[in-house]
Formats: structure tokens, sequence, C-alpha cells
């Protein structure tokens, strides 16, 4: 992976509907708006608040979920990724 | 339970109206718009604030208030979850 | 009283037109918006700045004056009371 | 006075236009709108900031001058008051 | 004076257009909107900032340089004075 | 480079599609708005929080991801640059 | 120079297109807005921040970008300058 994100930025790449569904989440097409599954593929130091750096809570690996409406998408070598703060990260999945 | 929420937010499942009549708290179809009761079922490690983490006030299994519209809905192995920080809880009922 | 509220909040009980009268305060229906008179019933244990709790300045059984749009309706065994942050009272009436 | 503000609130009784003209100001029914001149009849201990609590800075008995849109009435004994935050007090007239 | 302006307020009385071009300002009625000069007559006691209190930049006398709109208008003693906190003053013209 | 940006702005010199190709990124014409590449020509010495300055987290030479619409644009001896925060910048390409 | 600016203000003397050209900022009639090169007169003693003065980052003589929508433009002496804060000066040319 080539992309560093800076301060309390991640990246994730979204999970496709057949893994999503391996972990339980289903991701329906319903009328209401639900958060997205992804892994993430790279995290920031962290943000630096009153001089000191405040560890990241992801790792690279942990599927999470996020608002589908968070972020900047981006295409890295034919594959596309969303770079977003971890604070629109909803919950880690486990 | 697989969802482990970030910071300071909390994964609570609502409460059906008959449970909620058990505790005494109606929940009537009412004009004026009324907080929902939920059961605290995952929470986060604690928001950071000036690089110390702020103890959580709710624990797994507190029954608590909380305005409908607050959080982010999510499905996991066929059950409604709600997510959403902790600052949107109203009360613990005991 | 079975309910607990979080950080700053407080769960006040409405105090009727005769029992604001006996206090000497005037509730009328006069055009121009005036502050209710209430009880208190349960306070939260205080917001968190910086890592310190700040106490309560607000204490069970004062009475006080609040914005009749601040806060939250919530009906316990029958009852109406209102949930509210500690900042939304405007005074203790002695 | 059996009001108690709270946090960095003050009380204070409007002063009628002949009271006004001893102390010297002028509030004449112009066009341009004027602050309110008015005497402190009781203060909060002081906001907390940071963990310590700041002293205010009325005292009863001050004649200030605010702005006659900040604040809210309320009527005790049969007299008008006004609550409002001391950062809406622009001056002590001495 | 018999003004004392709270926290970080000052109290300036505006310059007439003479003693203006006294000192080399020019304060014509230009299309474009420009400061106006002042002297300082009063300044408060200076803001508190986690609990300690910044003195201020501006003394008595200072000629100074604001902003037409900011601030509040008031008479005294047949005179006008404009009432504002420290940072609607642009500069101190020497 | 004779641009030296304040507080944590950076100056950027925007890649050309030839060369961005190169790294794998795609900025394609597509519908979705897409952040840009550019390369770090000059930073500045870091934002100052309570007192103590906050080390850069790029460094001259960085390639960076950064949305189009963020900073301002200059030329200078006849190439375009642009100013941004450092905040402005999504992540760094590697 | 008689003006002496508040906090972190600084008081610059925009630069005319010949001495413009001379540094190699071109700064063109073109329909995209571009930032203005102007010379520092006189500097601000810097903010207060938490008890503490934070140092400017400009001093007397520096030739500087800024938005030309930012700040106050006072006339002196006969001669034009502009007031603004030091945040809304981009970068020091060198």
């Amino acid at each position: 992976m080539s992309i560093k994100p800076l301060g309390d930025r991640v990246v994730i790449k979204r999970l496709e509907a057949e893994e999503t569904t391996k972990s339980g989440i289903l991701l329906t097409g319903a009328a209401k708006e639900r958060p997205q599954e992804a892994e993430v593929v790279a995290i920031g130091p962290g943000a630096v608040v009153d001089g000191s750096r405040i560890p990241m809570e992801v790792k690279i690996g942990d599927k999470v979920l996020y608002s589908k409406y968070a972020g900047t998408e981006v295409k890295l070598d034919g594959e596309e990724y969303t770079i977003l703060k971890q604070d629109d990260i909803l919950a880690v999945v486990e």
C-alpha cells in the first residue's frame, strides 16, 4: 500500500456484499441509509492535541463500519479506496 | 456481540413497548416526541480529551433513554442496533 | 426516583401554578415568555472538563427557574418530567 | 432577595428614568438603541473554567449598563427582574 | 470618568475630524468604509483566560483606530462614548 | 524556491497527468471529484498550539493528495503553485 | 511609522505592480483571484494564548502574500495601508 494518510486519517477499502454477508452484517438495499463495511488498509500517525499525539484506535486489517457519505475516494493501482477521518468510523466489527 | 464502537460511542438495542411498560416508562403514540428506551450492548473505550481518556458513564446492560433521532442504525445477525455518541443518551433508567 | 441523568443533566418536575403562587413567582399568561418553575428530582454526576468532574450547582429538592423550551419531556410512572442540561437552569429560588 | 442565579448569571433590576437621570446617564427615546441602566440584586458563584471558579466582576448593589435585549425577565413578589449572563453587562457606572 | 467597563471592554470617545487631521489620519467621506479614530477613556481589568487575567494592551489616553460598526454607544453627562471589546480595536496611533 | 509559508501552510506544485500515471494514481475526467496529486515545494514552521510548535507531517519533495478546491493559487517565476493548510492534504503517496 | 497594531495584527503597504514584477510574482488581471504582494511596515506584539504571548512570524520589511479581501484599509499621512491579522498572510516571499 503506497498511501500514507496524515493526522488521524484512515485509508479504507470497501468490502463487497458477499464478504459482508459472511460477517453477518446485512447491507440491504433498504430505503433507510445504513453504514458501509470496509477494511482498514492504512492509518495516519494520529492527531496532535495539546502537543501530544493521540494513538489511533483502529489498526490495519480492522473491519470497520463507516457512513458511506464520509471521506474522499481515490483510485490507486486500479483499486478504489476511501480516505476519511477516524472519527467518521462508527465501530470495529470483530 | 461483535461490534466494538470507537471513542465515546455506544451500541444500543431498542426495547420493545412491552418491556418498556414493565419499567413504568410509557412511550405512547402521542403527538409530542418522547425519548426511546434501549439497552446498552457495547461501549467504546471513551473519548480522549487533553491526552487522557474519559471513562464511560454507561455500562453494558444499562437501560437508557435516548432521542429516537440520534445515531445510526445497523443490522447485525438479523437484529437491529443503533450506534450513537454517549452524549446523545439522556439518562439511565434503574 | 428511577432516572439517573448523565453528565451535567438534571431531571426536574414542573411545579403547578398554585405552588408557584406560594413562592411569590407569578407565571401569568402574559404575552411575554417567562421561565417556568420546577423542582429538581435527580441530578447527573456533573460534566467532565479537562479530566476532572465539575460538581453540580443544583441539588435534589431545589426549586429552579428554567426556560420552558429547554430539555426533553419524559413520562415515568404516570408523572411528567423534563431532562435538561444544568446550564439551561437560570436560577435557584429559595 | 430569594433568587440565586447559577454560574456567571446575574439578577438585575432595571432603574427607572428618574434615577437614571441622577447618575447622568440619559436614556432618551432616540432612534438609536442604547443600553439600559440597572442595579445588581443577586449574583451567581461564577463560571467554572478548567476546574477553577472565575470570581464575578460585579457585586450586589452595582449600577450597570446592559443591552435591553439580553437575558430573561422574571416577576418575583410583584417586581420585575432580569436574569442575564455577566458577559452581557457592558460596564459598571460609578 | 464614571464608567468602568467589564472584562476586556474599553470605553472610547470618538475624535472629531479636526483633531483627526492633526495626527495625519484622513477620514474622508469616501465610498470605502474606513476605521474611526478615538481616544481611550476607560479600560476594563482584562479578560480571564484559564484562570489568569490577560493584561490590556491599550491604556487610558491612547489614540486608537476602530471599526465604526463595533461596540455600543452610550451617553454620559451629555457626552457620547462607545463601549467595545479591545479586540475590536485595530491599532494604536502614536 | 522563494516562498516561505506561514504557520502550518504548505506550498505545493501540481503534478501533471503523465507523472501522475507513473505513480499509479489515475486522475480521470470522471464525473466524481477526485483529489489532485502534487509535490511539496515549501513548508511552514508548523502551527503553534498552547505555546509549543507542532512539527509538520509533510516534508519538501513529498508527493501528496489534496482536494483541488483547497488553498490559494500563486504564480512565481512563471510557474503555478498552490498555498494551502497542511490539514487540507489528505495523504502522502510513497 | 506611527501605527502600532494590537495583538497579532500587522500593518502592510501594498507593493505596486512594477516592484512586484522584480520579485518575479506576476499579478496579472486574470479572471482567477490571486493574492496581493505587500511589505510589512508594523507588527503587533503577538496574540496571547493560555497566558503566554505567541511571537510573530513576520517582521518589519518582510515581503508577504495576502488575500486582497483581508483586513481593513487606513490612510496615514497620505499613504494607504492595510491592517490585517497575521493569519491572513499566506507566505513570506524571499
